[in-house]
């Protein structure tokens, strides 16, 4: 049977322990289904700097190169997001490792479960039943654009940038899963405004005509933030750029009623890494009460990645059965309230 | 008594139709409180392309410039955002007059109206008594930095830039406010990946040593896109830049019920422009069915902003009493549904 190498980087905050579950799970999929999976660990992060100086250590990123996949917890410490003159700062890790490994299609899944959707702070019947695939570019854009501090601080700057392969990349993705879905495509971007968004909007227009059974929409930003929230069910396929699909999709993170339900998948050429959408929440750190099912689901989108949809489909499988059988973690069920690792027990058991 | 010079741009779509109740409520008001309001209209938008070919005519500025206050209807046609080409935009023309007038700071407050939080497409406990007051920067960031993009289509970008001093202006406007409210002020940035955003929070933290009595708040714009859902009671006064005020305040237009009832003051050293944060709704101009209450309520800002607070608190009760009594239009109650005129009517009675 073939071999998967899977790099693990567990991270910061809760991240090790919803990545714990993962990998245990991960374990049970690749006796049932006769994968060989290999994982091997690599620091990153705050964790990463406390241990070498430097929040993506070159062995790190050696080691995600070489892998099939990698699987990430979260980035992020307190200790770091109160000091604006600290120099090294976890999250520089995690953009390096995105561009390094060329992961220019960041894809979050919106869905509600039937059981969950009483959470929602929207009402029923604007969530229920929402289904959309978010597509952000993520290695270009404002966040990797020439930035800038004079000395003394009389003023800073920022560049957005974009070529037309950038957007070309991204947008043919898009196209292409929303031909597998509703066949509608959504460009949020603010062209009354910006070149860039401009230049977005037309290469998108000349994308469109490859995919004449796509419907295409556009949407400005700050409109498209209102509809989100209006009407999420009007979105099926949603295009955007990196800071922009930053805001939209931890907006729509909240539709389903829970973010800690909530997997991605950032896909490059030759890599692709998969992380709960959640971030390091440091308050819950080592209390052994994070949901473990964001990581749970995007390990699930690393098995479909990795063109082992059975198991894929097995485990997505075993994730709605815990929910719907109320084995869920405190967020979800302040009741009933099961730990990260009997959740990730009951899962595992399922399969 | 004294003169008060109004500068009237009513502008595109339902602009004109809601600003026309606003003059005419003015104008009742102006009888009973003996002000002297002298109205003066000026084109602006894709109207004044139309007639002009310029967005923004120079008659108009100065007229702008010239008056103790604008009352400003709204800008937008479908015809120029379908045409990434167009080289002359309606949208040009209030970025320029807000530049021109220096209006670096944009006011929204976001309050619900007992009577009409079951229009919120949010849960009645979330929403119910929301205050929040926002100050966006507006004459500057990535709406005002360099903008490129390259002949053939291959690569374009936009520029945000920040200097000190436009931070500090509508900091010290924000601080003030909320020393006067709640005491609890929120900075929405990404300081974990922009060096604007960092400037921002190292100046905002220098600012509120001067206010020791009012709590600073630090958020990333990701995670306030989702709080300002999930809880948005948690704010007070909000203070961001330019992009992100437009998206995060859009987004908060939709806790209230209706974005028909938000006012917004743009303001100035010298000048001060007030208008509804509803845009041209093309789909409904000259059907009479527009809510002209954000409009009216701009009005009150402006009276505010006048210093003619005694008629604005009336202003604002009035508007109160056609909300409570339901003579509303068609967005607030499809039962009932008064014209846009009755309404304005009906808020002019009671003065
Ligand atoms: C941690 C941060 C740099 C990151 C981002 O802004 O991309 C996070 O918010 C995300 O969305 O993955
Ligand atoms: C029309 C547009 C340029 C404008 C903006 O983005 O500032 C609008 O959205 C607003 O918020 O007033």
């Amino acid at each position: 049977s073939k071999n998967y190498k899977i790099a693990v980087l567990p991270g910061d905050g809760i991240g090790p322990e919803v990545t714990n579950e993962s990998v245990k799970i991960l374990k049970v999929i690749g006796e049932a289904f006769q994968y060989n999976f290999q994982f091997d660990y690599g620091v990153m992060g705050a964790e990463a700097i406390y241990q070498t100086g430097n929040p993506l250590p070159e062995e790190t990123l050696e080691l995600c190169k070489n892998s099939d996949a990698v699987l990430f917890g979260a980035i992020g410490d307190p200790a770091f997001d109160n000091n604006p003159d600290a120099k090294v700062r976890p999250e520089q890790g995690l953009l390096k490792l995105r561009k390094e490994l060329g992961l220019f299609a960041n894809i979050r899944p919106i869905k509600t479960f039937a059981s969950l959707v009483k959470k929602s702070p929207l009402k029923r019947e604007i969530v229920e039943g929402t289904d959309i695939q978010i597509y952000r570019e993520l290695i270009s854009g404002i966040y990797f654009g020439e930035k800038f501090t004079e000395e003394n601080g009389d003023y800073a700057y920022d560049v957005c940038k974009y070529s037309k392969e950038e957007i070309t990349g991204i947008a043919h993705l898009a196209f292409q899963d929303a031909q597998k879905r509703k066949k509608k495509l959504t460009l949020i971007d603010k062209a009354n405004v910006l070149d860039t968004s401009r230049l977005w909007r037309k290469i998108v227009k000349e994308i469109a005509l490859e995919y004449p059974d796509v419907k295409v929409d556009f949407m400005f930003v700050d409109n498209a933030a209102m509809q989100m929230i209006l009407n999420p069910k009007q979105f099926d396929v949603i295009l955007t750029e990196n800071m922009f699909g930053d805001i939209i999709s931890d907006e729509a993170s909240v539709i389903g009623g829970s973010i800690g339900l909530l997997p991605s998948a950032s896909i490059g050429i030759d890599n692709a890494l998969f992380e709960p959408i959640h971030g390091s929440y440091p308050q819950a750190k080592g209390k052994g009460i994070a949901n473990p099912i964001a990581s749970i689901l995007s390990a699930a989108m690393m098995l479909d990645h990795l063109e082992l949809t059975q198991a894929a489909n097995k485990l997505r499988e075993s994730v709605e059965n815990a929910i719907e059988s109320r084995y869920v973690t405190i967020d979800l069920n302040p009741d009933i309230n099961y730990s990260t690792s009997e959740v990730g027990d009951f899962i595992a058991d399922y399969i």
